[in-house]
């Protein structure tokens, strides 16, 4: 259960209404994740949030279905399951196939195993990655 | 300090010697990072972990600089800097400029600061996400 | 579903009992949270934690009020829903307004947010703020 | 070591230069962290984020040492050093004693124990936190 | 609820079912978890997984009890609320006690508690746990 | 680099000494790792932490091995290299072999893995294991 209620369109101020057409207007549908509803009732967090995902998750250097992939891939470490069901739908939408939403699991899972194992383990960066060593081939 | 020093060839057993064999058939290098000469001491653990990565990252439904990408924003999540070294210098043979980049941190930030939202106001799932509504339009 | 039943008064031991006796003398209320009836299996451990919570979030050199903000911060991070619900409740009756948890949930999604900056980058601690350094001012 | 070495003034855009300026500012000091000179390498990111900082930490509906505090419990959560060292610097520009120092590090590490407890025994939400139960008095 | 339905045995391939053959066959149990069932839709990864398991969980240098707890004790940090009963009913059918588990919580809390302490106060490692110290009695 | 200095005994107040004394006597040692030596600057703190350690860790229903072991394990998931340097000679001290560590690591990293699998498919807890099924056998 939520600490603070989503808001009805009618419930909220002039201000959280016009971030919610723009919303709207840039994802091109009527609905509105709850979460954006929750964030009205303070409408400069509502703006600020807003305009950093539509910024970020924007046209850029990746490829906006490899984006819904890592913030998938954030969302399952944080444990966030609003996160996953919301953006595991906006990447399907995207182009997302169970085989691609397999092998990512696969990915998140082997990263957080062998992250362990170097933090476990503690183990030091070797020599040649640091920066006084220069870049060398892939290793 | 590493908790268990890094084991130089002649050191490792046969069988681990034969897993580092295959890491630089694979990887067309001669060299092997120390994580692989840590994990030497259990060549058992040594053999599941390499055939996990190679198979994992290997090819499939998604771009191998894709998964690299996922494996960096895994690290940076539980903080391994180990991993994000190794990972970035990996990623970047494979084609990752400085601009993907930035832009890879900005998505692992923006969904690390909503993640926090969704979870600090214990959001709930919209009823159209859930199973039984059927799979909508993105949103 | 929990891992043990939360026991009614009658179903724990005498140590128990009396450990709840102080919750409520110390609280000024009948009511006592389910997390004490649950850890109420253990009498040893329930003293030892209500001992703790007493005295590390009774009087001192921190305000009541702003304990409290920081335990919903550090639930918010564990992802820890019952705790989320619980502590809130807790900072309103200690005076905590809608006004103060917006802003405090942006606190936490701003650390979030430059804090996996900090450590996706594996920026260095600047000269100025090591131990050799002195302490300068605020920057 | 970083991942990208922190650009001094003159190896920086006009752009992120200009949001350095408003830095030195609004925190009136010449000193600007490393964290910014990083984030220089992406003049965008540069100004989200600052913006981001700027509104978030400055006058509000908590007072700004408290938000500090909020900031370090963070910091000690998500083990970013980084974070921790330049905050604490922050806080005791605003007033932290070392008394409230250890009284906050008391608070975030009871709160990781018994966050620990609540999720290790899965204990459910109490009926009289649910929203349909109404808010009662302080528990 | 679940991002991918857990299959029936008829719903899932000949490879997929075959791994659920071996994990009837090794638990000598009819009933197979829905986390099984889950990966079947990918039957490479369920094969990868429970190949993994197989062998980590079973006859070592550890006793199977101290595995189900140590796997409890990682559930509880990640906040898995599957993971944890899963488990606890594994561990309880190895011999955990009531009071086993009690004692087992209280260490992870103490555990989290305590690394807070040293994240929280950047603690450096003491001279003396240094390799080139050599290793000296337990402190 | 610390946030606090660790006092040396001259420096602490007596109410300190005594608990270095208690934790020399205790431990029959000599050397008193420096977390105590940081947690000195607030007394009450520090005798607070070592009532708790001490309980937690000494005779109880699980092995003092047994509780070293899970003790490494949750440092190893928060990322604590000074607990980890530390419990692990703890764990040495106490008969922890090259091949329990391993063993241990390899648990570790396991149920990370099992444990995103089930989070990020939202794996939803099967039937059997709810309160209201009773308890089954082993799955």
């Amino acid at each position: 259960m939520p600490l603070l209620k989503p808001l009805a369109d009618h419930e909220m101020s002039p201000e959280a209404r016009s971030v919610l057409d723009d919303i709207r207007a840039t994802r091109r549908t009527d609905y509105v994740n709850d979460i954006w509803r929750v964030l009205a009732h303070d409408p400069r967090q509502l703006r600020i949030t807003w305009e950093n995902v539509k910024q970020v998750m924007g046209p850029g250097a990746l490829d906006p279905l490899v984006k819904e992939l890592v913030y998938i891939a954030v969302s399952a470490l944080n444990n966030c399951g609003y996160c996953l069901h919301t953006h595991a739908a906006a990447a399907r939408a995207k182009g997302m196939t169970d085989a691609m939403l397999h092998e990512l699991m696969q990915v998140v899972t082997l990263a957080s195993q062998t992250n362990r194992l170097a933090i476990g383990y503690q183990v030091e960066l070797d020599a040649r990655y640091r920066p006084e060593a220069g870049r060398k081939e892939e290793t």
